[in-house]
């Protein structure tokens, strides 16, 4: 059981967390939740938030509540618990390959509704393995074809390798072409906004005309997805994604925050999600060691930073598996037992290091959910 | 359940596991507790080794079988699964700070034998409120004072203040001095053998002199602990401690790799841990994507390395939460569906990330373990 579980309801509860825990402030999320449903209302484009980020079964229902078509999932893992809770329209982003994972796929597809559970293929191979497997299903099974739009990370590799992959699904008895995407991973980071704004346009362009080469080609396609929260507002605005899977702007870790955001402008979202460490250690002279280390704030985008629970200038640096180390001036140097928060550089991966979600709601924690797809990789 | 437990015992069954998979090679994994339960044998000194990297219930067995005094953990919460389990002599390296993790610490306590659990402190505070506490045990607590041993991570200060520090342990009467831990963590990762020899060297001089001041303080030391795996062959030959707590000798990831072996010598441990992962996508020119990304490799200490299912020269890059770059010159490019394994740049952390080891002999899968403590930071 969660040691922290006696402490839903208590005020001020917050900073008494047993530590390290992930903590959720649930009014900031719901904000966030809200501001893009209302963005995707406004242009008329649906959303297909992505799981990948929350891996929260709690999450996925308050986005459906808010209007999102379905989920986006990362992996078959991840499709899983969603199925399992009753998600509908899921969508696997990430090509579904080898005997044990499209056997899982399928076994997957036999517990929805036709149209329910959709997959991304890059490779005929894929395509004509797929194909055969989803005869066992008693519905076409809807397949996007996955386009690398400049990131080269999976998807085909030109538009005749689109086309001649819609083809196949096409012809298929037992597959049903459902739509495109391209996924731009590598502009969602890009801080410098109007180079963000090029490069989303560019890519636009791009996907346009691949819609248009399929679609001449007597495919329509009824869904083109993509969409990360850093293109969200340009992509949006374009009119050739029909929808969206953006999954970061629930929490917005530090560098989509400076991305989002420059001098004129804060970030159209808020920071919801946070790491709680404890002062564990002040016996050094510079630093204080906190109980937050490199199992419980992912490494891969650079160090947290401190949130709440300290005055003045500080900085973090990793300190090993358990600890970090909080260099801090001495008037502001914090006590032994001192709860403190932080922001991270990458939510998805520090969100998968942790089993729950303490929600807060100001300083009270009002709940614990469990992060039901962690590790689901 | 593990969808990987159909393929238990089929010959060939490792080249296709459900990916990302971590994978533990049973036979190395023997070979490196019997080697270092050799080496402390040779010295006379005692072997406790540290949870925080396995965090693995059976791994802990087969180091008491091979004659561990018990087992070290990094953090309450594997202390709780190491406890639950039933194993004995567990040791907790970080000072237990906070009202909610010392009550937790004294439950944990009412459920061993009299030493069975053992806790290291470096703040007088800390060591007033264990004493407090622990007056409801039925027993005195043992107690080891904790030094910065350079790292000046935990630990006290200086030799005054572990004096000072060992002094008010002896004079509680619900607390036990049990002795001193010095765990110079930076010293591990010294790669030049001579210059961590020279640091551990001097290491074992200040232990020395501090633990005959402690003890001509009238307050003996049973134990004297620390040493990783980097040191430990210095360590155990100084005479100084009278057990270590190394971890990561069972697995060895390419740093460890690295430090311990030279152009003359190899490692004298092999690496046992692989995390295999699966080529899903062929279309981009120069490199194929592998489904093993940030979320199942550790980033902090470099990318990870091809150990099997490769020919030629390649080049992992970390590509996103759920995938790897894989950059391979084009004789060698490796198929869809291929299966690779990859040793890691730091074991601890990857192993945190996954639910399972997956145990094999050869090209056989032999048995899943759960990783009981995952998370439990």
């Amino acid at each position: 059981m969660n040691p922290n579980t006696t402490l839903i309801g208590i005020r001020g509860s917050r900073y008494r967390l047993d530590t390290p825990a992930l903590v959720l402030d649930l009014p900031a999320l719901q904000r966030n939740i809200a501001r893009m449903a209302a963005l995707a209302g406004r242009h008329g484009i649906g959303l297909r938030p992505h799981a990948k980020s929350h891996k929260s079964i709690e999450i996925a229902r308050l986005q459906a509540q808010a209007g999102a078509l379905g989920i986006s999932c990362a992996t078959l893992g991840e499709a899983e618990v969603m199925v399992e809770a009753g998600m509908p329209g899921v969508l696997i982003t990430s090509p579904v390959v080898g005997a044990n994972k499209l056997r899982r796929l399928i076994e997957l597809g036999c517990k929805v509704s036709p149209g329910q559970l959709m997959v991304v293929a890059d490779h005929p191979r894929n395509v004509e393995e797929l194909a055969v497997l989803a005869s066992t299903l008693g519905y076409r099974l809807p397949v996007l074809v996955d386009y690398h739009a400049g990131l080269h990370r999976t998807g085909v590799a030109d538009a005749a390798a689109a086309v001649a992959l819609a083809q196949q699904i096409s012809g298929s008895d037992t597959l049903l072409l459902q739509g495109l995407q391209a996924y731009g991973g590598h502009l969602q980071h890009i801080h410098d906004q109007q180079q963000r704004a090029h490069a989303a346009a560019n890519l636009c362009e791009e996907v346009k005309a691949l819609v248009a080469a399929i679609e001449a080609a007597g495919m329509p396609l009824e869904i083109v997805t993509g969409v990360g929260t850093g293109t969200h507002a340009f992509d949006a605005a374009a009119g050739v994604f029909t929808e969206m899977q953006p999954g970061s702007y629930l929490f917005m870790d530090w560098d989509y925050l400076r991305a989002l955001s420059d001098a004129a402008h804060p970030a159209p979202f808020e920071t919801a999600l946070f790491v709680q460490g404890m002062v564990v250690s002040v016996n050094a002279g510079e630093w204080v060691t906190v109980d937050a280390g490199l199992k419980s704030l992912a490494t891969d985008s650079g160090t947290p930073e401190v949130a709440y629970g300290l005055q003045g200038a500080s900085r973090y640096e990793f300190f090993g598996d358990e600890h970090g180390k909080l260099i801090v001036d001495a008037p502001h140097r914090p006590k032994l037992g001192d709860h403190i928060e932080f922001i991270t550089s990458h939510c998805d991966p520090t969100v998968n290091l942790h089993g729950y979600y303490h929600v807060v709601d100001d300083d009270t924690l009002v709940d614990i959910w469990p992060i039901q797809a962690r590790g689901r990789i």
